[in-house]
């Protein structure tokens, strides 16, 4: 039987997305500060598979990492107007917490759950509302420099430069998904900005189920899906990853799926 | 009269490094942790103008920065070995709680000293040692992620992130000098890699001068000194600071200038 993966964060938005679909994928692990409620557990899952704790707690993160091949990373302060002593703990050494914890005990790959905030700042007042829309050219692909929305997006960064450092210094495969805007059922209504970086909760689930089984060293992703709007590369992930998704958030628009649910 | 410039880390090693060069060029405010001996004061900075506080004491930061025109901020571990609990506390946190006073008092211009171990990694085996010669062609120019050498140098791509935000939201230019490989009176000896990335005191203060001085939004820079020997790009900074390096290693190598001191 395969190793385990896992998942930090279990019961967040994202955690739930990529359980509601591979909840029989793989064995998992789940980690959460929370107690999480049976309904939030797949199928499968016993409750010596699920494991309460900081992912500051040194002690407490080895123990739950030990014997993983793979970690999802999504634990933290998940708030973009989060404070800076909330991100400093949570985000940052809480992060980097689990890369010492994975590098110590084996693990061999991590998929770090960064954001779009990293980089919101790229999205200045002569660039929107033009970048929002289909025939906008302008694309951020991972190679640019961060320029972080929000000390969230500041905490989102670092973790990405943990993950370089971790990788370059140890034998880990890293890959930092830049997520968009994850929404569940359709895309974001009235709001351009959410349709040209949304994600679909199937799309989020195929995304990082390549995170876990192709092969990298170290990347930088956006997590959006096919949207005709946008202005972030998918190319990377399609190229190294094997992302094929299958959502466009053009599908969507003004169309009678939307059924104004928010 | 001028509103001061604050020097944080004022009698480490780069502190002094300035205050020898620049001591009468302008109004000094001078931070550290600990007591400095007046041998560390240059003529004309009194006891008035010395603050002895930690960078994380939010209060007494902005006590001291507030009424300042610029911030050279080099306070912090400088130790490239130091453990994540310290870099985490005096490197990043640290250099947050500048910013953000930076940006509430009205500070027009923040220096950053960051490092070349932010982007150590980059010196891979299959590059090295040939990457430290005068024919060799490669170059880093400040516009290539962040590849630590360590989680000291983590801390110091966190603190250039942290830039690029207090910059992005807010009026304030910054610039990051990635310090190389700052020793008195002539480079280091035997030690190619040292001699690529020579800065000497005079061009390091000569730096920091012109980052006061010169106009600029948000820059990453590399601080070393003119040297033919060398694998970091100083054209940014001579084109938009107006840096001027006046030295060289290569004018040292197997020079009777030398003369054994390390």
């Amino acid at each position: 039987m395969d190793e385990p993966v896992l998942l930090t964060g279990a019961g967040g938005r994202v955690g739930q997305a990529i359980l509601r679909h591979l909840g029989e994928t793989f064995e998992w692990r789940l980690l959460d500060r929370e107690p999480l409620s049976s309904a939030k557990l797949p199928a499968g899952v016993d409750t010596d598979d699920v494991f309460i704790a900081d992912v500051t707690d040194d002690a407490a993160v080895r123990n739950v990492v030990d014997g993983c091949r793979a970690v999802i990373h999504l634990a933290g302060d998940p708030r973009p107007e989060a404070p800076w002593d909330s991100v400093l703990q949570n985000n940052i050494d809480g992060t980097q917490t689990m890369f010492e914890a994975a590098v110590e005990t084996g693990v061999e790959k991590f998929a770090f759950a960064s954001s779009n905030h990293a980089v919101g700042a790229y999205e200045t007042d002569t660039r929107t509302p033009e970048l929002y829309r289909p025939d906008d050219e302008f694309r951020l692909d991972g190679t640019e420099l961060p320029r972080p929305s929000n000390l969230y997006g500041v905490s989102k960064a670092t973790g990405e430069v943990l993950g370089r450092y971790y990788h370059d210094h140890h034998d880990l495969s890293v890959v930092n998904v830049r997520i968009g805007n994850l929404t569940e059922g359709h895309p974001p209504i009235d709001y351009e900005r959410g349709q040209a970086m949304w994600l679909s909760y199937p799309d989020c689930a195929h995304l990082f189920e390549r995170c876990v089984l192709a092969e990298y060293d170290y990347e930088i992703v956006y997590g959006i899906s096919d949207n005709d709007r946008k202005y972030y590369s998918i190319d990377r992930a399609k190229e190294v990853l094997g992302y094929d998704p299958q959502d466009n958030s053009a599908e969507w628009n003004g169309d009678e799926h939307i059924d104004g649910e928010r």
